[in-house]
């Protein structure tokens, strides 16, 4: 897939693993306007630091980006390491330094070796071209099995956009923008503040909707850069229809991404969908879909293909959300298992076994004390991921 | 290990597996002065709220529980099968059904069902000895290895008082009295509101900080019976040195109790202890050492004896407690391995290594903000886990 304007290479540049690719370059042949949502843990990979700075000019014209390293917890080290990579990147490019977004995936605490940068960074500048867009999105991958990638066009008044979505998982993956990368690009003419604002909206119902294990990361963003090139109406607070189409587009790219990262989640065997119905206000009913799709009791349940609606209500009972056992109604899928806080016996649970037997499954809770609803989405959680995690730096 | 005035029985009953022991009786000869702490989850089982009910009184007599079936989620067929076994109780005991506190552990959704009571409970009566307390702790264990009792004597003003605990775990452990029995039985003379307070104080002290899984229970309860039978000078306000005495005797049964659990939980091959220094207020130090003890990733890295600081730091960072990355220490037992938020090198680390291969170690995290701390214990995140979890209700 190739969008106007943007070229990208990849390379395997030995920072963690030798013969692996590790190392992104994407480039925008003119400044783009930029935006980003970073992670809110209160550790900042030094990566996420200087990007976060850079960003309040709202524009970009590169990423940086490898995985292997996520140059967290590397104090001023790791900042002069980030700020040294970033400066190859520039010269290599010819472009001014504040322009450069840097993102690292990896390894928390170790300092990112400056070396496979300034090995690989000139031939990665002069080896640019349009259809490497992919090969970023598989050098940014560390325990992803998959890469993972987006496109769609939406038609803004007669001109067609193009947007393109990479992301990463797959582990330290729970709501509030956490591990995980997301580097949107499209040729949309868009202002600084509707890009902002419809990407962050975007982020919310897709992204912070999404869990894997409940831990959250140091070097997690999500970043857009749109470079104007389809010369489209711009889009802007007096074009509502244009801001619509193209807030529309973009969150479904986001929620594609964030499915795909949920799907490819650690060890994870089942994509599961929470919807929680019927409560008092929007976010106990966010409470409530998060807490149950973060319980381990829960979520070693559905591997187990066991529909085990008790430890659901269980985990609901711990969660912020009001509610009455006697009014919950619990389905899997179409198969209402739980009415009014009561199981609907033998033969309804053989149907809902057969329903987590399937690979993607949704487990509706209905609370039936106001008209707030969230939906949240998870994977199950399996002896591949603790496996995965035990030995993850070894 | 007996105490003055209780007897107990055990049996197997057939609740839900045939020749194991799954039904327990303990009676004291006279009405004994009790409290009880139960769990904040929302979905409180039938016997929760049977026995919350009958505990406003500060009195109880006898105290039947099984294993098997928790008797959760199951309406007023439920409440009405807990009302009929502890009636049979009381009539078998010959006391009033109010006396008799009920608890239950097992699978939730499935209401108790009463013919297994009905066959047992006469001889169950008929057979209680002083010498049977601890075939009772081994008749409550569910997915718990080993049983656990504790047992201590505290002299109170010259007259020896005697304190027999035992608890069960344990899955679904995490602060807040979640799944987990607990009854102590203590000869002491005691006024109720010291009884009560001091059982308050003991239980956050202990089971408040332990954590398996993060997940908490419908059926949790912490009771304590005190009989009187010591005949020791009364225990009251007016005995601040017998308080102060029965006190950190309760609390020390407590914490042994808890430590047990822990170490039992499901899968875990490690006890960890994870204490937080520094913080601003105590309620940031709890919040961080629950959250470190609760990630699925640090827990795992304990499983792998990886000491993964980063795991620990990202865990911090994405608690309620305020800190500066440049300002955190992080020690394995008397390895310093973080200072001042930067890793100290391969020979730290390889030391650090070493103290996650023993069995049992302390995560100490110095923020340096504050002087609030907080002591959180919890077990590694094991492949086992999983397999428990997966097939329990199979």
């Amino acid at each position: 897939m190739q969008v106007q304007g943007f070229t990208a290479a990849a390379t395997a540049a030995g920072i963690r693993y030798a013969n692996r690719l590790d190392l992104g370059l994407i480039y925008s042949e003119v400044p783009a306007i930029a935006a980003g949502v970073f992670t809110t843990n209160r550790v900042k990979a030094a990566p996420v630091q200087l990007s976060m700075e850079r960003l309040r000019s709202g524009k970009a014209q590169a990423i940086l980006v490898n995985s292997g390293n996520a140059n967290a917890c590397t104090g001023i080290p790791g900042m002069e390491a980030t700020l040294a990579t970033s400066a190859m990147a520039a010269q290599a490019l010819g472009i001014d330094e504040a322009l450069v977004q840097v993102a690292s995936t990896g390894v928390i605490g170790q300092i990112l070796p400056i070396s496979p940068f300034s090995n690989a960074i000139s031939a990665l500048a002069g080896n640019l071209s349009g259809s490497q867009l992919n090969d970023v999105a598989r050098a940014i991958m560390t325990t992803d099995l998959v890469e993972k990638t987006v496109t769609t066009t939406v038609d803004i008044m007669g001109t067609p956009v193009t947007l393109y979505g990479m992301a990463k998982g797959s582990g330290m993956i729970r709501p509030d923008m956490a591990t995980m990368l997301c580097f949107i690009l499209t040729d949309a003419q868009i202002v600084f503040p509707v890009l902002d604002r419809l990407l962050r909206a975007a982020v919310d119902e897709s992204f912070n909707a999404i869990t894997v294990d409940g831990d959250t990361s140091t070097n997690d963003m999500a970043l857009i850069l749109a470079n104007g090139l389809a010369n489209n109406p711009w889009i802007d607070e007096d074009n509502p229809e244009g801001m619509r189409a193209f807030g529309d587009a973009l969150r479904a790219v986001c929620q594609e991404l964030a499915l795909k990262i949920v799907a490819d989640g650690e060890g994870a065997t089942k994509l599961v969908h929470i919807q929680v119905n019927g409560a008092r206000t929007k976010a106990e009913a966010i409470n409530a879909a998060q807490t149950i799709a973060n319980s381990a009791l829960v979520k070693t349940a559905f591997f187990g293909e066991d529909a085990n609606w008790g430890r659901i209500i269980a985990a609901l009972g711990r969660s912020d959300c009001h509610f009455k056992e006697e009014r919950v109604d619990i389905s899997f899928d179409t198969v209402l298992l739980v009415e009014r806080g009561l199981c609907l016996g033998a033969e309804a649970e053989a149907k809902a076994t057969a329903v987590l037997k399937q690979k993607e499954f949704t487990v509706t809770v209905s609370i039936h004390e106001g008209s707030a609803h969230a939906l949240v989405h998870t994977c199950d959680f399996s002896i591949d991921y603790v496996k995965i995690n035990a030995s993850y730096r070894s």
